[in-house]
């Protein structure tokens, strides 16, 4: 297996830290998407979408997206579950992790890359140019950061973790999508401490410095 | 079990020919989410998120959320399989379900939500209000449909189809994404005979009526 991903983007960030909760090892390779190399004929034909991460099986096989490649390795290498053990808790999981991404981590994307001038004219991520930023979609998703902070602060006020009383891939996905958040100046308000003492300590896990 | 869901919405959708798929009957009860019935006091302690579909467990656990609806039930009954049978193809569709949903049925809610007068001041499912359409986002959502579409036509000239040789999650999303999209008036572009043919063959099968 081969991992193609690039250290400074939120998307790969996911799939580095559930690697590393599973304590498995494999081969990567950089592509900095700042110097836009995902959009290289050498990357283009590894993956035509020119997104980040992409993980190549064995069999030339490429699984060119974050959460498929996580489901691959949870097949794989099944311990320590982070998509859950049974029907229930994996539907739990499922939920909770697909409403850090919609309602989390899509907000703050709007709100970075509708903001940031690095992704000027280029809005959506794997097309090379002709999508204007769009300055009020950067304010909804701040906004929609604001509901979703309101909203884990509640969960995280009656259970430990965000599925449930184990870690799990959603909160995985919530860890990286509040620190991503904080390039487009937007941090955890004051008033959400549980999200703060969560934070706190899915950041002291020796999986968050991957 | 108990399923709360709306016969217009492609939410609900998803999971109705999901079911049908199954060949499992599942009790329902219709939210009219024209009529705001998603924001009663009634349906806020069913589910808090105020969206339709959601699962209510016997045990009275809620899953409020389309795909893990999905997968419970796949857990639960598991054939036919919608969501793969071993390690690479469960990767494969939950790749293609994915790109269908990120990159075809979110540009098509994009689309309508900021578009259609009934959702004036609510552009983001879920919220009562304060949230004003983006009129340049329903633009950015009808250019990703087309890039969609384009996606969608190289991979159903090589696939019968979207996640390779059987019918999936995957050709269900983008299914209900494409027929959705029509109410932006979104059609399948004149060149992508292969979207065209695959579209009617799916619209064939008895769960295109769910």
């Amino acid at each position: 297996m081969k991992l193609y991903e690039f250290s400074l983007a939120p998307g790969p960030r996911r799939v580095r830290i559930f690697i590393a909760e599973k304590g498995i090892e494999i081969p990567s390779v950089q592509i900095n998407t700042r110097e836009r190399q995902q959009f290289s004929d050498e990357y283009r034909a590894v993956n035509p979408n020119c997104v980040v991460p992409a993980l190549v099986l064995d069999d030339g096989t490429c699984l060119g997206e974050s959460v498929a490649i996580c489901r691959y390795l949870e097949e794989t290498h099944p311990e320590p579950k982070l998509m859950g053990r049974d029907a229930k808790e994996k539907a739990l999981i499922e939920m909770w992790n697909r409403q850090a991404e919609l309602e989390g981590y899509l907000a703050a994307v709007d709100a970075v890359r509708n903001s940031a001038p690095m992704f000027e004219g280029r809005g959506v991520a794997g097309v090379t140019g002709g999508v204007p930023q769009i300055p009020a979609l950067a304010e909804r998703g701040k906004q929609s950061m604001g509901r979703f902070f309101a909203k884990l602060d509640g969960r995280l006020a009656d259970s430990s973790h965000l599925a449930g009383d184990r870690f799990s891939i959603a909160d995985i996905t919530a860890f990286v999508t509040i620190d991503f958040a904080k390039r487009a100046e937007i941090e955890i308000p004051e008033d959400c401490a549980n999200v703060a003492r969560w934070f706190a300590a899915v950041g002291e896990r020796p999986s968050a410095s991957a």
